[in-house]
């Protein structure tokens, strides 16, 4: 018996031999394929319609009869698929991962495999070069297999795995040993029962509670679902009374939520999921030492609906919060994909998951309403989340896989920032600090281990790349240093990964901000200074800009431009953020002075020009050495509360500790918004060390 | 939103605005009946195929346009359904219980109704009389609607209504006080909540939780699952921050199982089901006073699969358990839909249900692998169950109500004979008391307020009438009493509510073997007297037989017979259960004259003749006035459990505590089993009191 793969309720004995996936009567009689959804991306042979084939009530074990045999190089492994299959479905039905985003329609040209050995019919598509044909390149979703084929998988595909896994072992090698008692949520309890007589005739329930309390576990607080009871009596006898239990610890009672023959070793392997508005990040973790076997990230599918959170609330509201979750699991499930593929491991050893995600992207990925949020007086649903399972998400791990949602404080202060505070630790220590997150908004925390305040600005998401002409995260190409020659306001460009500029990231537009109000291109209101002879300043349309390269330079062939706008839009997000470190500081009745460090946390990639941001205004003119600019602190917090029981605790305290300051009726901040909205800001006192080369004074 | 009919874990927004019935999109796009199973009866706008038609996303609040309207006589229900539905769905939308035993295949004729006004086209069929026809009568399934009609519920339904409502009625005089603390399993908190404001902002969670603290909840041990997440926002702002919280105690933590807008008065039911081998009885109770609304029995429909225990396990280890647990629940089911109609009230209030059943109905129903409780050593699965909700289990009430099943300590002593002693009490007092439980099994307890044991005997079905030729349960026309004319040989009977006889049952048997028996038409082995030339004593074939009435008066014109081998099944079964009572006293050191007490409870119906269970063997031979008739026992003790919190961990106390023996390999049973095989047994000694009339010795 298992649980059907349609109706995590329902248990049956239907089970694909090939794929041992579980299938119930109603789903078996019924052939509308939007039922199928799930099983057919796993499952070619039902999607082929060929119900019989490879199905089989579980005690008649026959094995399926496919067709025929894919091969997939350069590893090797081989799978049986039915005439007529795609090669998709049988990279699927080999669970290897091939990127197909449009998920088999044809349109996004990205499931390309090559043919080496056998023929495929495939259709004709413009997706790929004359060149990559000549090669025995196709799309696997749009090419259909009639004899046994052999197919290589691309360099390039190959080449992103090992960088997934690379990314992995740097992951390690800089986070392994950062937690040294390893303690998951879901406890996995390996035991050999007494078999039953006449004489000892308890209930296989008592049997296994008796096994359960030997082992140490309070038993009276056990409690048990009605699927571990339907399967139990065949699961304790299949491997003669050798079991393994994964048992949960909830509030103060434990529940057993799976029971599976043998004790022996296994491999448990967890899940740290960063939930970004813009970018979703995934660390796949062994359990068994901490080491990140693979990490991989991407953009939130959600950003169709919209670049920032409030746009998030109302397309969720328009079209239901189903649509909004859907977008991210795609993507979730989509880069958990890529990691196991990467790791060689099968998701039904994830047993453990923490999600990490600011109040909105939770609230949207767990489907709870989220239109309070936006609505005065700003409601979270909920901040401190019970335990879930992951087939309670959807998410693609075991569907037994305990998950911890990190809790988030406030509407606009999430788990992101509870978990940004659990990495940086400055909660345990003295020195006041001031914590800035800077991503798609703008959250901030300030305090030592005494007490803890913490507001959001709405920053937008300029730093991230939204709204911004040429803005785009610190991916590949993306422009991430700038200088500014004086004389010839010629550029000096360095980009992610030494690439062709494709675009400009937040802290390549710091730097360049910096450098146009030095060389007097924009004034200290943002305002271009007209009268300037130079290429490199046009006007576009209605408006003014710089042109930081010209068309023949990018892989666009278009002019990479910064416009009057794009900077507008940027002194408002800078303005935001600086006004919060003032509003925070003053409710607090403090200043600038008495804080003894600054950190900073968000999506800028490997790099933040400090001095910089100070010049523009967006941090304040204090001493350098107290900051520290740490990256993105939100993963490598649920990567240790994935890891320690502590921490899981700790990350409740924090959320707790927390009082939150609402700027959104709040005058004063208004007020400080509006001094700030200048370059570096109206009140030069606040910036002593800042040589401004802006020539206009305040207008 | 709400949870989608057929798959409990999908929320969704798509309502029929009628029915409020939930559907999620997939179910809305799938159009294969099969799927529809559960939704089809409700929901006949469906049915019909008019997915569009009554079927509107939530927050479109569009009453559903329906084609004409049904009215329902005497109490003029009226509901609206669209063209071509049967009279049978048009009942259903109505919520109005239609007999319909074969589920309007139109083959079991039960489904009458009389058109009163309006036309409907209904098939021919062979099961109306020609007068029936005449006064307008029609099968509810067979008879299609396509304008405004009004029918009449028939007099012989209204009166089973009233019927049932008055058994709940005469148990409610017997029973009612019987709980003077009523405590269900879950507590319904009415909570009004402080609305949040930007001072007060902390989650809805939260602010929930703060409510239930104040009202006295140890909230640090309330778990809530994700589905109360998900509604929990416009669940409490719907009616102003007045919410119901539903909250079940679980082990040590207790569980948020629901949160409902309002918190005024409200109706709560409960359902008190005994789930018997043969016959299934339900009460439904309210629960504010414990007055029982309804009571109604029916056959469980398992009996299809075979007669007794084991010969359900073996049809559930051909085909499946689910099929045997659909068996149970159709019954069920139908069972409450009755009650629910004959009280007028809706299965939504229904939020507690206590189950008491054989450890084999228990396992059936749950859908728990019962294989092994055939196998030596005869292990249940679970002995003492979880608390499970309704949905889990499919039972017709509030998906979310609470479900305590009565614990059962070994495979062949299940949750019905905790029940039973429950009810009876003599667990709590001095006297060594001896009960047995005589239904399709004879369960035997032995004990007092120190030490219980407990042993069954494999008595078979006799007594219930299984495996006699014209064995019946107590039911109207089953013969109840007989004494036979020592000179005729003519019998004189009782039956049941007066009628003609349709058959036999145990309490009859009693009577009657004692009968045959002192009239010598019998002798002490069980041999028919070959000589006697009487009309009544007939060779049917290769046996004897007694003829209890002729043909021509039954209602069946059939002559009803009792053979030798009824006689022979019945001495193997009261031989089973009286080596039962000597073999456990003798485990116990003791014997009949140290019993303070007999308690007899079963399936006899209102009527035992001690004095001649005696003077076959069934019971001991000791003074009369120990002996106590109890009727069903099981079904008190569920509705005592249902009410009472002290008596649901009283129930699990008196599991615990019994000591089990096990009779099947003890070969001391086989030995009182052999010298039981004679009326009333080989050592007359033992029966001092009996004065047989059988002619012939021992042979």
């Amino acid at each position: 018996m298992g649980t059907c793969i349609n109706h995590p309720d329902r248990e049956t004995p239907y089970i694909c031999m090939k794929h041992q996936i579980y299938l119930c009567e109603d789903c078996l009689e019924c052939r509308d394929p939007k039922i199928y959804c799930k099983h057919r991306s796993a499952c070619p042979i039902w999607f082929m319609g060929k119900r019989k084939e490879g199905w089989e009530a579980e005690d008649r074990q026959e094995a399926a009869a496919a067709a025929h045999t894919v091969r997939f190089l350069p590893d090797g492994q081989t799978v049986s698929v039915p005439d007529e299959s795609t090669l998709l479905e049988a990279a699927q039905a080999a669970e290897i991962h091939v990127n197909a985003s449009c998920s088999g329609k044809g349109s996004c040209g990205k499931c390309k495999l090559v043919v080496v050995a056998g023929e495929v019919e495939t259709a004709p598509t413009p997706l790929l070069t004359d060149g990559e044909k000549a090669k025995g390149y196709v799309l696997a979703c749009q090419s259909r297999i009639f004899g046994n084929v052999s197919v290589q998988i691309p360099e390039e595909a190959l080449e992103r795995k090992l960088k997934i896994a690379g990314m992995g072992q740097a992951i390690t090698d800089r986070l392994k040993g950062w937690v040294t008692d390893i303690d998951p949520l879901l406890q996995e309890i390996p035991l050999t029962l007494a078999p039953p007589t006449l004489d000892d005739s308890v209930s296989d329930l008592d049997r296994l509670n008796r096994g359960l309390k030997k082992h140490g576990c309070d038993v009276a607080r056990l409690n048990v679902g009605i699927k571990v009871m339907r399967q139990l009596a065949d699961v304790v006898r299949r491997d003669n009374w050798k079991i393994t239990v994964s048992v949960i610890r909830r509030k103060c009672a434990n529940e057993i939520l799976e029971v599976r023959p043998g004790n022996g070793q296994h491999q448990s392997l967890g899940l740290a999921i960063d939930v970004g508005t813009t970018t979703i990040v995934v660390y796949l973790v062994d359990m068994a030492d901490g080491s990140v076997l693979a990490a991989t990230a991407g953009h939130n599918r959600q950003a169709d609906c919209g670049d920032d959170v409030i746009n998030r609330i109302v397309c969720a509201e328009k079209d239901g919060v189903k649509k909004l979750s859907r977008m991210a699991l795609a993507t979730i499930n989509d880069l958990i994909g890529e990691a196991l593929d990467s790791a060689g491991v099968k998701k039904e050893a994830i047993r453990n998951v923490v999600v990490s995600g600011n109040t909105t992207m939770v609230h949207l990925l767990l489907q709870i309403e989220p239109r309070y949020l936006r609505r005065d007086p700003y409601i979270p649903t909920v901040s401190d989340f019970p335990i879930l399972k992951a087939v309670e998400i959807g998410l693609k791990a075991n569907p037994m896989a305990a998950v911890f949602v990190m809790p988030g404080p406030a509407s606009y202060v999430g788990g992101d920032i509870v978990s940004g505070v659990l990495y940086t630790g400055f909660h345990r220590e003295d020195p006041v600090t001031l914590f800035i997150d800077i991503g798609t908004n703008g959250e901030i925390v300030l305090g030592n281990r005494e007490w803890l305040m913490t507001a959001a600005c709405s920053a937008g998401p300029a730093f991230e790349g939204g709204g911004i002409r040429w803005g785009m995260r610190a991916e590949e190409g993306a422009i991430e240093k700038v200088t500014i020659d004086p004389q010839t306001l010629v550029p000096d460009l360095s980009m992610v990964g030494d690439a062709p500029p494709r675009g400009i990231c937040g802290s390549g537009m710091i730097d360049l901000i910096a450098e146009l109000l030095k060389t007097g291109i924009v004034d200290r209101s943002g305002q271009f200074a007209e009268g300037l002879d130079n290429e490199r300043i046009r006007k576009l349309g209605d408006e003014w800009a710089y042109v930081l390269t010209f068309g023949e330079r990018t892989s666009m062939e278009e002019d990479i431009v910064f416009t009057a706008s794009d900077l507008k839009n940027l002194i408002y997000s800078k303005g935001a953020v600086y006004a919060g470190f003032t509003t925070l500081l003053g409710h607090a009745g403090m200043d600038f002075s008495m804080v003894d460090r600054m950190i900073i946390t968000g999506g800028f990639g490997q790099y933040l020009n400090i001095e910089k941001a100070i010049s523009i205004g967006l941090l304040p003119d204090i001493d350098r050495s107290k900051f520290a600019y740490m990256g993105n602190s939100s993963i490598v917090g649920a990567y240790m509360a994935l890891l320690s029981a502590e921490y899981r605790q700790e990350a409740r305290t924090i959320c707790e500790s927390m009082t939150y300051v609402d700027f959104s009726s709040n005058p004063r901040y208004m007020d400080e918004f509006t001094s700030a909205l200048f370059l570096p800001h109206t009140d030069l006192n606040a910036f002593p060390s800042v040589t401004t080369a802006a020539s206009s004074a305040i207008q």
